[in-house]
């Protein structure tokens, strides 16, 4: 995966501020900002996304998430966070190296980083019926 | 945690529509639906978010939300997902038991279920010494 923008950004061809590293996972501030802290968590392992990343890597990410998220509440004067990925070209993923976004809140922050509405009326039965495995 | 609605939709207690269950994880379709297929996926022991679940529910919770993302895009006709998740009342958490929906995607489905924008100027390299583990 020479071009992989994230694999370079892991390697140290290509600068970012870092905010954790362990053996499997990378964590930097997002150059593409949405609040203060914003941060990407990547396995060090290239994968595309949640679809086709190996467990061990997965629960590392995952876990560095928690640990990172517990840091900017406990120790930086946040409130809570808001985990966030997108798995696919539809579901707006733009870069593809999994990544699960940090956004760190506060109670009053003006951000809206929420995108649920929950008012789409469904034969939830029926789809249910369909998708459980 | 009596209260706890997800809780009692684990118990059994409130109906639900079950898309898939192991010894650690319950996953049902959000009654509070934005898409075709919208799912929570929850740990069986109780937290309150990714702040405060132990390590082995954390691991359980992102696996079965990729067990089931796959399922979604290999059987059932979508192309990829968006993962989410509000850990706090300033993040939007709404019910304070842990929960990842999942929103499964696919190409012209007319969903904005992506709020980021990544056009916020910020000092990163400041924000990374306050921030950085």
């Amino acid at each position: 995966m020479n071009e992989c923008i994230f694999c370079k950004i892991i390697k140290g061809e290509i600068p970012s501020y870092a905010i954790y590293e362990n053996d499997k996972v990378y964590a930097f501030l997002d150059i593409a900002c949405d609040a203060v802290g914003h941060t990407l968590v990547v396995p060090k392992k290239h994968c595309t996304n949640v679809l086709d990343c190996d467990k061990e890597y997965l629960d590392a990410v995952i876990e560095a998430v928690q640990l990172i998220s517990r840091h900017y509440v406990e120790d930086c004067g946040f409130e809570g966070v808001n985990v966030l990925n997108a798995s696919g070209s539809c579901a707006e993923q733009s870069v593809f190296h999994l990544h699960f976004h940090i956004v760190p809140r506060k109670a009053g922050d003006g951000l809206h980083m929420w995108p649920l509405q929950g008012t789409q009326e469904q034969n939830l039965a029926e789809i249910c019926k369909k998708l459980a495995l």
